[in-house]
């Protein structure tokens, strides 16, 4: 197939620009002395993490147990489950590392943390957990410096629970735009991760690994002293948030929407095309940001940008381009004319298909499937 | 199952009030008389279809050519697929027709309209055709007196494709929430799409059907004096946005989502859930209305509103939801605790899962599938 002969909507992966994004990220990894785990809740795609372990990635992270269990089947099996436990999923997960999988939990929370205890006794058989930490207010974990961090480890411990490490998402990083900003916020997230540490191991709580990360904090950091992996998602396409975050062009974003002109609305400068909220998401990440892209931004059918040519309404298969000259839209924007649609937020975008159609250099294309649901 | 035993985080419908919300818009179809035809775009289900059926509705429209072959498969023959046709689907579209499909499509164009005539031509065989009318700038469609709509009549016509009638969607009744202004609208929305049919008619062309509706117009018009059919979608479940314009309370909306408490940040007064954008869409559409709902307003596990309680943020897989009163919260939401979050656009919502659990009068839950892509 190409991209003249696909149905509309749908979601193109451009190979050559991902995998750029994925040797600019492993390289830096690389230069930093770090490990780099990708978490492949962006792309929830086989052929998409292979890319990343061919790469040098060492494990991903998923933010499902449906991902842990997919992605060991496609042959993975270092995985970081990188939200808190819920004790009902506790059989779920051991069920999967008892089939092979080097499976990590985390935890932030005593209550969590003795369920751990409690069921592995039942099972008799055991998790490696990590403690999640918060180093930028963002969501959950546990202050550096809070008592609970090493009441928690010695829960586990004395309960014959491994504590494997600690790890944190500076997931404020998408708020700013600032080189420098971003560097101070990397900084940040690394003392208070590496200082989490040093207070578990003082505790006699061994604590191997620290692990960091989102994309802007990973791309920002100027050294990563005492972290031993760092964890990022999105860099892998890249979108319109992280261009307006700074840390990539839109010329970088290897995600984007395959849509058809479907009508036209001169007098108010629009092409309705068939990429609504369904085939974008409902995303508008970029509203707050530099340069509002509305639901996205639109490309002619070889990826280069129309700027100014944004995706400013959406319903459910509905999208309503505006174009900045209204004359000769009908000519200009011919229906069923095909351009694609840079997103604002690639995993958000990606998560309402059933699969990609990878581009190659030489413009053929071909599926890789995704999954969706939990 | 039951709700204490599903995995989460899941979408759940509650059949009773889907029922009670699909009985009240029957009921108020048959007084107004017209056909009924509803939107299966909100549920993408077969089994939320046959219910509305059952209940007197006759025909389904659908927004997506593999939703007009989905529920072609589960036995429904009439059927509109009410985006505006792009040439390259023709083939598609006429497969299903030949497999027995009675199914309508719609163009506001006289590029899509030539397309259909040569295209039937080299098909040897036809198609009916609905013209779209634009009654309030929403997006897509004709104006009822626009000179193009004759034109494009008679290009059909003329190629041998007949003209089945006029449709039109009022989109904007969304941005409402004043019943006279919404009463308003039906009326401006039902006068210009009998305008536009009787244009037609007095050109020569027949134009059989006269097709009107939004959820809010549906429930506001007055009369519906020379309609034939009203369409509406989101009213099956209902959700926070039409609870802002009025036409539902909270307590009739019949789809939430099933969520169990991770985590507390117990200085800032969250609960951090397993609810992120990922189970409750990246949908806003409350952050305009009278009340904001974050990403969804929370109830008890037996479905009472937790008033005030609201998912202020959302990351992929975490939810925070902000607690009025910061006392005692690990001990009022425990980790591991299971509530409901009721969503903002239940089309949006719905459409992050591959099945709903269907929860019966007597606490039993069933899975009915759904689907997506395209």
């Amino acid at each position: 197939m190409n991209l003249e002969r696909l149905d509309t909507p749908a979601a193109i992966i451009d190979i050559a620009k991902m995998q750029h994004n994925i040797d600019r990220m492993q390289t830096r990894m690389n230069a930093l002395g770090v490990k780099f785990r990708p978490h492949v809740k962006t792309s929830k795609c086989a052929d998409v993490a292979r890319a990343q372990i061919a790469a040098g990635a060492q494990g991903i992270t998923v933010s499902t147990l449906k991902e842990a269990e997919a992605f060991f089947a496609a042959g993975i099996e270092d995985i970081l489950y990188a939200v808190g436990i819920v004790p009902a999923k506790l059989p779920r997960a051991m069920a999967l590392k008892q089939k092979g999988c080097d499976l990590k939990i985390i935890a932030d929370n005593t209550v969590a943390a003795s369920a751990i205890v409690e069921y592995c006794k039942h099972a008799n058989d055991t998790f490696e957990v990590w403690l999640e930490i918060d180093t930028d207010g963002h969501r959950s974990g546990l202050a550096p410096d809070d008592d609970a961090l090493v009441a928690i480890g010695r829960v586990l411990q004395e309960g014959g629970v491994e504590v494997g490490g600690v790890m944190t998402h500076a997931g404020s990083s998408y708020e700013l735009n600032d080189p420098e900003a971003l560097a101070a916020l990397a900084e940040q997230e690394r003392a208070g991760c590496v200082r989490a540490a040093e207070r578990l191991r003082a505790a006699g709580i061994a604590c191997a690994t620290v692990s960091v990360g989102s994309t802007p904090t990973a791309l920002a950091a100027k050294h990563l002293e005492g972290v031993t992996e760092v964890r990022a998602g999105v860099y892998v396409f890249f979108d319109l948030v992280m261009a307006n975050v700074g840390v990539c062009a839109s010329n970088d974003v290897a995600l984007s929407v395959l849509t058809s002109v479907i009508g036209h609305q001169p007098d108010k400068g629009w092409v309705i095309v068939d990429a609504g909220w369904m085939a974008m998401s409902r995303d508008r990440g970029t509203s707050k940001q530099t340069h509002d892209y509305g639901y996205g931004l639109a490309c002619a059918l070889d990826g280069t940008p129309l700027e100014g040519c944004a995706l400013v309404g959406a319903n459910q298969e509905h999208g309503i381009l505006a174009v900045e000259s209204r004359d000769d839209l009908a000519t200009r924007f011919p229906i069923g004319m095909k351009l694609r649609i840079l997103p604002n937020h690639a995993c958000a975008t990606g998560a309402q298909y059933p699969e990609y159609h990878a581009l190659a250099s030489d413009g053929s294309t071909v599926v890789w499937p995704r999954f969706h649901g939990w």
